[in-house]
Parts: structure tokens; sequence; C-alpha cells
């Protein structure tokens, strides 16, 4: 496997098209698009890497996955009275399906899903302690303190986010925000700009696969549950595709990071910052193609 | 196992709700609701079965992952220049997206896609030879030659489907049927006439699990790719949820029927005619949950 | 007056951006773009002309205003609970309102309105009586008995029509269509097939001013309200430029005819084949808008 | 007329289903729904009323007639880069169009669309230099110093308006706000906020006539345009049933109020607080289709 994975980063590197650095917020237009780096933490404990395994990048809507595992344990089951569990089939900031459905979000992995996931967890609690909690959950999954928010990236967000503002003005036009927007958004804008290596990141997401070695975080029908949302609904209207071409559910976020899960087996997390035409990593995506088909991972038999 | 499938055939017969009949097929109006059967066929060979298991039923848009693995034989991946690979996020016949999209449907298991799926495998033959060799193939996927079309219900399907015609003329329109629309709606309305109990339709999904004692019908790459086009988008608006409470890739059909695949498992039909809010069988859905949990069947860990 | 409509003509013939001459109907696609006719029906009955007044052409959509009085005649208000009166902020043929507003199209000016109140004339009535009254009220009002229906463009229209086929395959899934969908689709064809010169479409558009000289075809309030549905419907989702720019009510077919009404003053004909963005006549509109504002004549003040 | 107004208003006072007043601005969900008041202004100086004409309403949507005529006389034919001219077929505060139209509302009397009005008129200024003009100019059409605008509800409509900020910031994610979004819906809050009489808003409504006795505050085309957009886009998704029925172009808002215009006659305002389905005034559109049907005032011949 570390053979494949050194392969795998030697083929992304010769890559003539590496897709298009996201531009909409500016802290991260910046980002060198000639970065890709993988990491696979196995059931077993093992760590295996290659290429910039161990740069940090904004995880972005990565941290939708830790988001939702947060608040399905403050509020279990109730959260789904406010977002629904289906794919979209349409891109990840998209306001649409909001106006025909009155207000209630597809799923929790398009942006205004993870809005209501973030009042959630944010609750009665202020902002700083809201985001301690998810700090400490994803420190505790990746056993690494060193894991925080780069304030930069959120400030940059807030002060440019008129979408995610919009969404959320619409959430609460339809009473589908318990706190102020504004206090919402804040919260939103720095859970999106925590910072985390292909190697952290891999071992935050081994609590989705059944690993011995550490003990639950969360439940394993609850574990199911957000794989089986992040094969639906991961990768916004592209979700169709990677489940087509990787068999494996996955999340991805706008800072080119994309957690995958072989459950069972491994955590994966890959990073390259070019984007494809659905805002999902397009070498990464390429990589875990790869990847399943040369381990024979797929979900699907 | 046996024991589980008595229990959960005997739970289906006392249900208070039992869902809705499709009513606007004229010949499957008046099926009987009180009917639930299930069977597992399972990698070794073995078949269990509980309640009307061998009671024939309309396999309806079940058929649709059949007729894909023989467009998918006749043409390969060039059929998805003329259809997508996303779930569509609205309900099964709706023409919607196909306007956005230019005529090219989202999934070949909503009925736009599925109409390209059947003029694909139609391609020059006439409707007679096309169904034939898709009757040969479920045949020797089920090694039962008795499977069969019935020509009243397919008959009803052509005198009362404007909506398929619809679909149909629509696609013609943006040049995506390459047939006669009346012959592609013939052929599609037989398909979707087949007919099959419950054993029936386990054995033949059994091409979809990796069994041991059969030659396989299709590759282990395009296998896995039908799973996957069953986990994102086999129960139209309601995949999600298929995926979130079951965990397992399926197929549903309006006549009541759902082929679920377990990889490297088992093949389970289940079948009951009363339908749920996105006309997916309604104790059919309830049955795979309760099998799925209880056994650990889930892809998803 | 007449000088102004030689200068318009004039201008229009040396206009170097004519449109597109509509190709999806091959009958029309050969039709010269380089023409260009004018008529002005006074309500005092004189009439004037400039450019190719005298030469036929396929009225197509202008069709639905004769077609409109006819249905309205045989059931008066009751249509209004088959289609509706609002504009649909969409292009002509468009299926996506149809599928959110259970089957009643947004009025009768769109494909699908049409489809339904040509329906509502056919009534009982075979398509050869139907169509027949349709050209006897048609002559009438124009008080020529020469025009006629163009039966090669008719049966073009037939043959190519998928996306009317589909419309009407979708209003009958609805209940919306109380003939067989062949046959309304037979008759709709015809009756876009009519073929006028501007100098008849003129003088048959006299029906919807106020004029001394012959016998009301349609009371006052029925009058006024299809000439409401004309300024706020004429022009598909071009009908609030044509109101802001020529600020008379009209209606345009995809051949390059528009029938324009200054209430009490005049019935308006223009006609060039190229057509705009809209699918209306490029020139047609330039050319009344400067004879409107040249004029003075707008129902705006 | 004078007999004709007061039989109106005795109608009105008797009907059974006076509509429901909106109670989704707090303010003016406590208005008294028995209340109807009617002006008409005539070309000529003379001022007829009935009912409840002195009392002072919010007039909320009525003010994007004023507000675009500022906007205009402004940035003249630019704004139409902004702001298109077409019906949307959809409710006040959809935010449906904006998605499909890359953040161009599709006219200015929709609430997306009069928040580019706003932003536009408010330009460099300040809000309170710009509410100074806007007023200035009511006055002066009024001939009336007295009006003014309501904090309270002002504040009001700021506190609870989150679809109006969410549509607001849907148009800054598309580059289509200069102004700060707090700046640009404080001032479209307090333009909403103006309070009038029926009596001065008849008087206000005036430079929509072509009126002898007062000097034009805008030319004819604009004039004309203004109303060709009162007449396709005036009352939302309800603009063409009002057309149809009344057959002159009016603006109405939430809080029961419509501005109505018969060029060259005469400029009316009519007032009752409760709505229709379409959020406009249920009586106020009853009495205009009587006024207009028993006045022959049509400008549909």
């Amino acid at each position: 496997m570390q053979e494949l994975l050194l392969e795998i980063a030697e083929a992304a590197a010769g890559s003539p098209d590496k897709g298009n650095v996201a531009t909409y917020i500016p802290e991260l237009a910046g980002v060198d698009p000639d970065q890709f780096g993988i990491a696979v933490a196995l059931e077993d404990g093992r760590l295996l890497t290659a290429g910039d395994a161990d740069v940090p990048f904004s995880i972005q809507s990565v941290s939708k996955v830790f988001a939702l595992a947060l608040a399905l344990g403050r509020v279990g089951d109730q959260l789904w009275y406010r977002v629904g569990r289906e794919p979209s089939g349409l891109s990840f900031d998209s306001i649409l399906l909001l106006e025909r459905e009155d207000g209630i979000p597809r799923n929790p992995f398009i942006n205004a899903g993870a809005l209501v996931t973030t009042d959630t967890y944010l609750a009665e609690s202020n902002p700083r302690e809201a985001l301690g909690e998810l700090l400490r959950f994803i420190r505790a999954a990746a056993d690494d303190d060193s894991i925080h928010i780069n304030e930069r990236v959120a400030q940059s967000e807030i002060a440019t986010g008129h979408r995610n503002f919009s969404l959320a003005h619409y959430l609460a036009s339809h009473g589908n925000m318990r706190s102020a927007v504004d206090k919402v958004l804040g919260t939103y804008c720095h859970q999106c700009a925590i910072e985390m290596t292909c190697r952290q990141l891999a071992l935050a997401g081994r609590f989705l696969i059944d690993a011995d070695d550490m003990p639950p975080l969360v439940a394993v029908q609850r574990r199911r549950r957000i794989n089986a949302l992040m094969m639906t609904c991961g990768h916004y209207d592209g979700s169709g595709d990677f489940a087509f071409r990787v068999g494996l559910p996955g999340k991805s976020g706008v800072g080119g990071g994309i957690l995958v899960i072989s459950p069972g087996r491994a955590s994966i997390a890959v990073w390259s910052p070019g984007l494809n035409r659905y805002g999902n990593s397009k070498l990464g995506t390429e990589a875990m193609e790869t990847f399943a088909k040369r381990m024979g991972w797929s979900v699907f038999g």
C-alpha cells in the first residue's frame, strides 16, 4: 500500500490539469495548487502517508461531518425535524429547494443544512464554548491537541460570505434558526476554518470505522448513518459520481480536502487544492478512484 | 435467519398501516394490499423465504436494474453521454430537471433515464427481439425459464402512460431518443410488466453479489457501479432515506417490490403492494430496515 | 402615417441584424429572412401598408388569439378552470410550471395553454369541422375568404413537434385534455399553419378594436380581456419588454408575424422572419417600437 | 362618479369576506380589517373620495413606484443592467429566479428588484439624505408636506425582515449591491414604512397621468414605461389577473393600498387591509374591478 500511495502522489504531481483553486474566499485563493497529500489510517492503528501529508489546509466543509456527529450527540434524531436526509441534486450553496421545501434543507452536508447543524450544536451556549466543544471532539478523535482554527480564514469568510448570510436569513424567515443569524454565521465560519493536515484528518476520521484500539465516539448505528449520508450527499451534486467512481463514503471541502471512509478498514484523507466543476478536489477524487480500485476497497462488492 | 424472516413476515401481516397501492396503472390498482413476501438468496446458493414469496407480482421499475445491465453490456460507458449518474432529488416521473439539463436525465433509475436505457438496448433491433434478450438475461440470472411478461399489464400501461409519453417526447425533442417514441414506449411498458416472485427476483439479483457458484454475468467493476447507482438513486427522492435506514443498495418498483443487495453476502427480494409517499413499498422498506439491522448487514460498517 | 410606414420599411431593409429564422420547423427554416411587411387597419376602415405586406406567411402562434376568441365563445369563463391568466416568466414551450401547478398552464398564449384552448374549441366535433369554424371566424373578421391552411407546414410540424406532444401528454396525465392527444395535436398544428399576409392579418385583428363599420365578433368586455392577455402574456418571456418598449397589446408568432392592437384606433400587423432571443420577430418588434413612439400610440398615456 | 364611489364603499363595508391582514410585519398585524377608502384624483385637478379616504396607512410596496421614478431620474436606462422588466410569475419575495438568473431580479416591483432600486437611488449618499429626497419627490407630487415615515413600522420591518435580508445578501453575493447590505435594508424598510391616506396617494400618483395643471415630474416616455411595468408586474403573480379584471396599470402594497392609473384621466388610490392569496388587497381589487367596469375605463378599448 505504501508503494501505491507514492505512485499516486507521483501521478498527481505530474497531472497536467489540477483543477482550479476556489477564489470566492479571498484567504484561500492564494493557495499553491501544486500540492497533493494523502494519508491512510488503518483499522489496526498504522498510518501511511505520501506527498504533502503534513501540510495543514483549511478543511472547510469536511468539518460538517464532525459538526453533524456533535449535533446528533446533543439532540439525537430530533435533528431530522429540521434537516432532511436526501441528496439535493443541486450545488452546495443553492437556495432553490429551500423555497420549495419551506425552509427545511435537504441534508446536513449542503451549506443550508450545515447552518442548521451549527445552530443545533450551538444551542444555548456561546460560540466560543461551542467551537471549543467541536475542537475537543476532533482533537480526541485524532488524538492530537494541536488542531486549531485559522482566525484569518474565519474572518475572511465572514466578511465575504453573502451567500451563507442569505441562506441563514432564509432559514430564519422560516423559523429554522434558533440563535441569532450573526452568531450562527460566526460559529459556522470558524468551524469551516479549522486547519488540519492529511495525517490529522485521517486519524480524526477513524471514529467512522470500527477501530479496535479506541473507545467509540459514536454508537455503531450512528456511525453507519453518518457514512450513509456521506455516500449519498457528501459531494453535493457530484455525490452520485463519487459513489460510482470510488464506491466509498466521503466528504469533500472547498479547501481541496476529502475524508473517505472504508468501513472496517481505514480512514483516508486526501488533499489537493484544485477543484472540479462540482467544487470537489479534482486530483483528490482521481487519487481516491485509483486507490479504491487498486485496493479493491468498494462497499459495493 | 429463517426465524427472523418469519418474524418479519408476521410483523408485516399485523401492521396497521400498509401504505397505498398505486392506482395510476389500472391493472395494478386491484392488487390485494394484504400481501407480503421476502426471499434471501445467499452467496453460497441457499435460499430462504417467508410469507408470499411465491406469489408473482409486477416488478415495474425493478426491471431498470436488469435493463441497465443489458444496455451497459451493449454500449458500455457510452451510455453516460446520454444519461447522468446523480440522484435527482425529485419524484420518479419529474420532468423538471430535464428542462434545466437539456434533455439529459439525471440517472437511469428515474423514468426519463430508464427510457434512454430502453432506447439503448433496443438499438437497431425490434421490440420483440430486444425484450427477448432482456428476458434471457433475467432467466439466466435466476436460472428460471418461466419468468415472463404480463401482456395485460403492459397494454394497461401503454394505454394510460401519458406521463411516460410526455417524457419520451421531451427526450426526443432534445435528440435523446434514437428509435421512434412509440416503439421505445411499447418496449419500456413491456419491460416494466415483467412478473416475478420474490424467490425468482432474489435469485435473479445474485449477479450483483460475488457468488461462487455462478459464472459472472457482469464484470466486477460494472457490478459495483450498478450497486452504487442503486444506493444513490434506487428509491427516487427517498434514496437518501433508504441508505440512511437500511444501509444497502436497493431498487424499488411501483408494484411494491424491492431488490436489495448485500455485497458478498446475499440478494434479497421483498414485496408488499402498499407504497409510502415516495412511491416505494412501505412494509418492504420497514422489513428491510429490520432485517439489515438485526443481521448487522450494512455496507457502512 | 403612410410616410412613416415607408420609412420604417426602409429602415428594416437596411438593418444589419435581422435576427435568426426559427429552424425547428423544417418547412419554415427556408424562409428568406430579408422580408419585412407592415399593414395598419384603421378604425375608420382605411388600410395602409408598406414593404412585403402582401406576401403570405405562417401566422403560427398569432393564431392563438383567434383560437382563444373561439374557445371563449364556446365555453365562456369556464375556460379559466383549465388555464390561467398569468405571465409565465418562461419560454413558450416550457414544461416547468406545468409540473409545479398540476397541469394547469399559466396562460392561453404559451404552447401548453394553447393546447388546452384547441382542446376546448375542438370539443366533441372532429378536427375538420373545428378548423373550419376557426377559419370562418378569421375569414369573417378579415372579410377575406381566401385565407387558408398550408398543409405542408402542418404536416412538418406534426412530424417534428415532439415538444408539443410532450406538453399534450403531460396535460393528459393531469386530466387536462378532453380529446385524444393525437387529435388535439393535429388540430393545433393545422391552426398554427394558417397562412396570411400582413394586410389580411391587420384586417382580421380589427375585431379587437372598437370599429364602427363592422358588427362586433366579441363583446366589449371579452375584447378588453383578450387585449389584456396579449399585453401581459403575448410575447412569452419577452412580454414585459414589449409592453415597456411598445406600450400596446400584441401577439407574436415564430413565423415572424406580430398582431398589435391600438385600442379604438387600429389593428396593426408586422412581419419579418428573423427572431430575437425570446422567439419574437426582431425587426417586427423594433418597427412597432418606432411606430408606436412616433404616433404617440401607447395605452399608457 | 361620486355616487359610484359611495356605492362601492358601501358594498365593501358589507362584504362578508375581507381577506386577511398580513401578519409577518408585527406592526401591521393589528390593523383593523374593517376599513375601506377610495380617492380619485382627476386630470383636471378635482378630487373625489369615499370611505376611510383620510385614514393614513402604510403604503409598503406602493412606494416602489416612487422609488423607481427616483432611481430612473438618477441613472436612467442604466438601471436595466441591474434589474429586468419581465413579470416573474412568482410571489413577491421569491428567491427562485434570482438563482437561475445570476442575481438579476426579474423586475423592480418584486422585493429583490426593489432592493436594487433602493441601492440605486441610495448611491453614494447616506440613508437619511436618500430618504429625504424620496419624501421630497412624493410630497411634491402630492403637493402635501405632511407625508412622513412611520419609524415604528420601519423598525418592526428591520427586526423581522429575514426574507429581505436573505434577498439582499443573495444580490450582494452576485455583486448586485453597491452599498452595504444593512444600509440598503434600512433605507428600504423606511421607504416601505411611508404613511399616506388615499387622498394623498391619489394626488401623488398624478405624475403618472398627463395632468395639465402641474409641471411634469417625469418625461412622457418614462411615465409610459412606469405604467407599463405596473401593468405587467404591479401585482406580483396576480398581475395578469389584475390586468384581465381591471384593465388599468396598478401597484399594490402589503398594507392593503393600491395605486391605479387611468392614463390621461385619473390617478386612483384604494385601500383595505385584508389581502387575497397573491398578497394584494382583496376589497381594493374588487372595488377597482367594479369602478373600471362602470366607468368604462380600460386601457384595452
